[in-house]
């Protein structure tokens, strides 16, 4: 069995973004030279999600607008978390509907992919350096 | 180590629904001949879920009643995604919840599962042709 | 391959409780001699969760709010799954959002954590023995 780790670093400008980590994640089962095995792709932090789903603009707004319904930002002291000196009580709760990790097959060297699967680093309190880990297993 | 892979198809004759694919997935533990290792069961659509929960009618209204309460349906213009023409921007949400995939264990060539785990495909978007991919490694 | 095998067993005085199995999975990481692989920690029960997130006492209250408004235990009848004759609906749906599993990487013989990771099990319906599944595989 082989396996292979790699981290990616992000730091968004906004609170709240979605990147397409597709390519990187691509490049990282080519370089462990693994043809038949399983991709985990997790985000190193609790305020920060990885999923997989559609590279359309509208969705991504609409996600965001329901996240903010489900949990919104503020008041800020509407959640007990915020009485530590943070502010990102909601992001923690917007993680654990979008995910931490996902986990993708990989056949034939390659990620394997229906047709519009495409995975996303999910930011939720960003604005400083954040890692996602990706650990390939198989051979 | 060993791997595995086949693909389910469904076309459900609504446009939500939940089918328990656990003898489907059973049946392909079998066939992969590991013994000890990770099954991977993974919509490969993005408006399709894979998750394990209880096989009662009941319960899986109240998912659907739920589901529609949390990310309704209509109005259709409620969604921007729903500007490229389409009309399943809820389903993109709805998938979220329930998740993409599940991970199970594989045990003395069995799915290792407690008293009442089941393995669902969770339709949002249905009415064509759709996939799930099971892809098992091990030994 | 090596893989591994164990069950850790919970009986929580309330109905619900989220408990930080991290030492447990630390310990099976070692017990299994495995260095490089994947950890999969599930609930083997369909009104439990396991997540991963902050050991934050704050956090843990505003989880429990959030849920509870989300998907409130009464009333009992709110729920077709009740007809049953079981009060649990509302924990089906809890563990939902909360998810079933984690997969963590095993990085060196240790978790592959970022800084604040930590394993929870999430109970919803508890005063009753339940179970975690721990199942490693790697080298």
């Amino acid at each position: 069995m082989k396996s292979y780790r790699k981290e990616l670093w992000f730091n968004t400008s906004t609170r709240r973004a979605f990147i397409n980590i597709t390519p990187q994640v691509e490049e990282s089962v080519k370089e462990s030279g693994i043809s038949e095995g399983f991709a985990l792709v997790n985000a190193m932090h609790i305020t920060a999600s990885v999923f997989i789903n559609d590279d359309e603009r509208g969705l991504h707004q609409d996600y965001k607008e329901w996240l903010e319904n489900l949990a919104p930002h503020e008041p800020i002291d509407q959640y007990s978390h915020n009485r530590t000196g943070e502010d990102n009580g909601d992001a923690h709760l917007k993680r654990q509907v979008m995910g931490r990790e996902v986990v993708v097959a990989v056949t034939e060297g390659k990620l394997d992919f229906g047709p519009w699967e495409q995975i996303f680093y999910g930011e939720f309190d960003g604005r400083r350096r954040k890692r996602v880990l990706v650990k390939i297993i198989g051979e």
